[in-house]
């Protein structure tokens, strides 16, 4: 029973809490309670609210909790960016997403674990399926927090593949909707052209509810989609990316499941191939507006950072501004190759991750190399958790949209998950 | 002598430090001597350094004073938002701009006066040309002290027409760069597609200091460009809006100095008329956008906030996304069409504001109008202080380049500025 309630979607709390056949404060207790039994292990948190309550009001995500990547401001918890060497006492508003999922009535579990500002060098948490592996990052503790069953919802921020990569190494869903349509208010920047606000859950209705309170807009259920004739092309970006071979057989894998619910599977797609330069380009935007973002830490603590961090904000520095102009036109430009490439197809299908999540290595959380070019167009993108590889660790497919499609891209990935038989997993405990 | 001093421009300045006919300590003094003489009567600071020495170093901007908009994040100073309800202490960092400008050499001499979270609502300043009008805002600290020889530069930002504006009620230059260039990490955002920060001078060449500054880019003296031949392309959006008749008549003498400078001047453009939609797409934009980002101020704060600001928040909140994303899909599309304009000329040409500088209300620091399209286009501009209207009161012409072109237009202002001649003003004292 208890077991039950700790992997329980905020959609399935939220019908037991309405049926009475489980109280709110029942549901938070049981949160805490799996937290405190695992956290030792998994250290997916940097504060955690000492409350366990149940909340008055009624809104979408009454009495959910839900984690919060600590690059967020909070009026409740202080912030440390994933460093040891700065931190912000409570702030005196909180981020906006902060304040919607409040509004909507979520419980603030507490704010979770960032690798030092989002960016690659790690922090504690540990992968719930696999100790000894790296959760991704850099929103790892609100992938390990939701993958491990301690919160159904947790928030955390892409500027490379923050969300699609943490998300496919812990087995859950991972959600980047259209760039700026989540506002990023409080939260500190890396790069504004591609920091974008990404939601983990266990469950596509979970996170359309999250994506209701965000954008304050009412929640519809997620309404069925009949996938025969969806056309799905298959695209890696970069085409020649290292991909491992047990990752490429589940892409492999998920093609022949989708072939056989009647999608239409194509890999031959114009344009495809002037993409590659995409991941270049993405890499030139970052490395320039992280240095601008961080002038003052780099000022600052240029010795207390990681020599990851140091490195790219270096490199930023360097990088004149015509080339950084001239990358953004150029990006610009393969857009509108992007956009003739949906004229051919309904979805684009990548795999989440160049491979299984790796050991830890402590000085990094995987390679975003497959979500870099969907990350500088701005397309909205979900990770879901419908494949295995080496070790039978989990590794998620990625799902890529037009612009501003987000709810067209739900409701197919909700017809996808009840479709597809999903990675059974077994958590190590 | 000091009065010299008090109007001196940072290139000026830091010419004279340099042949050591002045020293850096003498010139921060000056300033300070001047604000302690007339800030009771202009008001444009919240709060000021209390260090009047002379700096070390010898960066870009080395002992230059300048002013920081009060919704900047400040190690040194605390940060209100032009609110008498919400406070911030000193920040763990400064924000970008700021960062870049002290390692510039640069000596924040205190925060200006911001209207309400940078939105309608005045705060106290006043007109320095004439102490019962408005300065204009949201900018309106940083404008007026620039104006009245405090600070040579002083830093705001705009998201309808908060640069160019104060700019053009103050008769100092007001400077907004393409969107994007100059980072905006720790500037509290109201509207993220909008929010540009923008520079306040009294030379051109100043603002280029700044713009090398902020974009951390190495500074090249402005050259000579030839009038001749340069196309210029007077445009209002919208084409039909209330337009002061003074203000008409100051565009008309602008159009015929020009001419007589070689330039080629025309007002039938291609595509003109379908860019006055721009005004109430941003206006949409800003709305929705805002209630978003201030998410939080909104739910605590909402019986604090003025009207106005209320007003706009609750607009916002009742925007669907579905209207709000066809908001920017259309003004992509008019992107083309502006882009397909510039084709025909070089730059374009429009009044500043509607009208002089209103006397001061309480409620309004003016209207935005001519700036909303450029705003939301991305495009940079530059108020020039080179005509007056009603009363003898300053106002400014407004020039637009394409996306990029920053230094280039920086360059044809500055030849501008010395050709044509500027408005010489009287300060209210």
């Amino acid at each position: 029973m208890n077991n039950k309630r700790q992997s329980m979607t905020a959609t399935e709390a939220l019908e037991r809490i309405a049926d009475k056949s489980m109280s709110g404060s029942e549901y938070l207790a049981s949160c805490f309670d799996r937290i405190h039994q695992r956290e030792g292990k998994v250290q997916a948190w940097e504060s955690l609210a000492d409350t366990q309550g149940g909340l008055p009001g009624g809104g979408l995500l009454q009495n959910i909790p839900v984690g919060i990547k600590d690059i967020y401001d909070t009026r409740d918890f202080p912030t440390s960016w994933g460093t040891g060497y700065i931190r912000s006492d409570r702030s005196v508003s909180d981020a906006s997403p902060v304040a919607l999922l409040k509004n909507a009535g979520a419980f603030v579990m507490g704010k979770t674990v960032s690798t030092e500002f989002a960016y690659f060098s790690p922090g504690k948490t540990r992968n719930p399926y696999d100790l000894d592996r790296t959760p991704g990052g850099s929103s790892s503790g609100s992938a390990a927090a939701v993958a491990d069953g301690m919160v159904p919802i947790a928030l955390g921020t892409q500027t490379a593949g923050s969300i699609t990569r943490p998300a496919s190494y812990c087995n859950v869903i991972g959600f980047k909707p259209t760039y700026g349509l989540i506002s990023r208010a409080g939260i500190r920047p890396f790069s504004e052209t591609l920091d974008t606000v990404g939601y983990f859950a266990r469950s596509v209705n979970d996170i359309a509810l999250v994506h209701a309170a965000l954008t304050y807009q009412p929640h519809a259920p997620l309404t069925r989609l009949d996938l025969a004739g969806l056309k799905i092309g298959v695209l890696r970006v970069p085409a020649d990316g290292d991909l491992d071979q047990d990752v490429e057989a589940a892409l492999g894998r998920t093609c022949q499941r989708l072939s056989a619910e009647g999608a239409e599977i194509t890999s031959s797609l114009s344009h495809a191939r002037e993409l590659d330069r995409l991941v270049e380009l993405q890499t030139l935007v970052m490395a320039f507006e992280s240095s601008r973002c961080l002038a003052d830490i780099y000022f600052q603590h240029v010795d207390d950072m990681s020599d990851k961090l140091r490195e790219i904000l270096e490199r930023g520095f360097a990088i004149t501004l015509d080339e950084y102009c001239g990358a953004l036109q150029e990006a610009k430009r393969l857009q509108h190759s992007v956009a003739t490439l949906f004229t051919e197809v309904d979805l684009l299908l990548s795999p989440s991750s160049v491979n299984v999540a790796p050991l830890a290595s402590g000085i990094s959380t995987g390679d975003p190399l497959y979500s870099r070019a969907w990350t500088l167009l701005g397309l909205p993108t979900i990770s879901l958790p419908i494949e295995s590889g080496h070790q039978g660790m989990p590794v998620g497919m990625q799902f890529i949209a037009p612009r501003y499609r987000d709810s067209v891209l739900l409701k197919y990935s909700h017809e996808l998950l009840s479709r597809l038989e999903t990675y059974p997993g077994t958590l190590d405990e």
